[in-house]
């Protein structure tokens, strides 16, 4: 029985004509074989968690993989762990800028991801692609997402297993050397071996992949 | 009434000669007028949580701010949240090195601080110290030993406030620019600014200081 | 009357498998069309200027670009002056490290580059891959040859154009993370719109990007 | 014979209140004991060699140190080489913004630092003061007033030492974290371990301090 996935990604943001996580997932969509569904959340506190909820209602996915931009970094990013506040350093596309505000009223202080991160940045760097695991996903609508996915999988469907991703800028937001940048062919390529190893990884491998500090 | 404080800092890890953050609290002791305690911690997974209770034990303090070394970071970094993992990439200096494995077994996946951060980092930056709050002390000793502070107030000494802050690297580790530094001198007023500032905030301000990703 | 081009690239150095800089000139070579001559320099002071000058004598070409590995970097960057200094912080492939020793005694202390590099970066920039002006080669071998290329083209072939570019690390040199990287397919398409662009532009333009420091 | 020394800072720029190499250089002359005379250079391309000049007549020093403010840096970084160009990404202090014009019509590509900076850096980490050497002064009013004051030597006052240091924030200008500091004590010990290692050392130790690129 094939599992059915479903991958999101977000519209722009901070002023930017695009987002590489959203151009990724659409490359993605168009070169995977089986049942994958794509939805492009708004870059918004509040109207992203519901757009995800109902995507998930709609195509009932084994699978949920959300993935956002994180300028600035050069390696493909699985998430470890969301953390319970949203703290917007600059307004989302809303205008909205909450400061020290939990995601959810008394949801637990973080839940990690349920996706086999270490696995995934394995097969990756196997592939050639540079990955690492990422300790913190922030504070802004990407944490936000990625809190009220692993909310929703705790509350209302303890059978799905998801988790979120972090990707650098495509290289055509950097041209001037703003920062580090990686292909859309190859976060793409990545997405799908991030599924895949999911697909088949149910319990994560042992692989030093921490942080001092 | 004059409230009791108990500051730490680590023995120096990874091949080096010192670490900052037990020489700042070195300092701040000479100078810190009123009931200071300090104790210094082994970087050693496991063995930390106990030294560090029985000093709770002991000097029953009401106030705990555990310091840390996070090298490569150039501002004093209040952290806002400990997760509940262990990844060390590197090993500690009894030889441990566990990958993956809970702080707490069953303990909840994350605390938050109970230290007023963002006060902190504005009076930090008040008095022209470079301050963030960071939202990942990494997942090594110092993590650990953070969430172990934060279990040990969650279920035994409800009433104490406490927390973690990481500070770079002192100059005289890098002379040879493996990272940026700041003055021990520095770090030791830095530690003075926020002992007086959580002590006198029982509520946090709201100031946006979150991440994007 | 169609123009005759030199590329060449380095062999690895530093204990590495592969050098994009040879990876990427290999990939122009497939696609160029027009007389392009490519030559495999040696990472090794000394050596690699006689192999650049066999090949400027065997070809005879119209333009000469030297290409570079720069880890760490994350832009494709031409280089505008080379300075007569070696100065090796790790030794070369073949045990050299010498220390503040000119490249060529009684040279001059620079030569700028012969390169439009300021319409290279706008064409670079306008074709969606990063790219900025460096003002530095470094002190090591590409530094090395990039002066031996100016000294040679001063003193023996005045109507000769060239320069050198550096490139990023190759994504499957960094897949733990260690620096930033671009494909060697967009450095290929990179390095063939800067010949274009010196083929095209016999007078630089003027356009800023130079450094604060 | 004691010898007489000139030292000079710059202005602010950028919008910015104070630069670190004015304070440090203020400092500086508070401690040094022996004949040392002080010049704060305006951030104006054009003026400010002059005034440098100017005080050469006046003060006839043995040995000149100038020194800027290099954001970003986080060691004390003596310069190498001067290069010929003025290439502005921002506007100096007087509104003048030049791209690629010479700093000295005719004169030589670069010219190589009087200072004994390898000793210097070696001197400097002794003391604990991180320090590196660096290649490049960038293409702003620092780089010109380098170049500027090389010329002189080169052209009017053969015996005259001098040369260039770049220096990193004071912790002031960035407490928000913009970047990586060092105190103004920490850069003006610095400053004078540079002007006694200078006047004490007349032929550089051979010491690698070199860049890859």
């Amino acid at each position: 029985m094939t599992s059915t996935v479903l991958v999101t990604g977000f519209e722009p943001f901070d002023g930017r004509d695009l987002n590489p996580s959203w151009e990724a997932v659409v490359r993605l969509a168009e070169t995977w074989s089986g049942p994958l569904h794509t939805a492009r959340l708004p870059c918004v506190f509040g109207a992203a968690i519901p757009t995800l909820q109902t995507a998930i209602e709609v195509y009932a996915p084994d699978l949920v993989v959300c993935v956002g931009q994180a300028g600035g970094r050069h390696t493909i990013t699985p998430e470890r762990v969301a953390i319970n506040v949203d703290d917007a350093r600059i307004p989302d596309n809303a205008g909205n800028q909450p400061v020290d505000v939990p995601v959810v009223a008394d949801g637990p202080a973080a839940y990690f991801t349920r996706l086999p991160v270490k696995a995934c940045v394995a097969e990756l760097r196997s592939a050639g692609i540079p990955a690492t695991v990422s300790q913190s996903a922030g504070t802004f609508v990407c944490n936000h997402v990625f809190y009220g996915l692993m909310h929703l999988i705790a509350t209302r469907y303890p059978g799905l297993r998801g988790g979120f991703v972090h990707v650098p800028y495509a290289p055509e937001q950097v041209v001037d050397g703003t920062g580090p940048s990686m292909s859309i062919d190859m976060i793409s390529r990545g997405l799908a071996i991030m599924l895949r190893t999911s697909l088949s990884t149910p319990v994560d491998v042992l692989l030093s992949d921490g942080a001092l500090s």
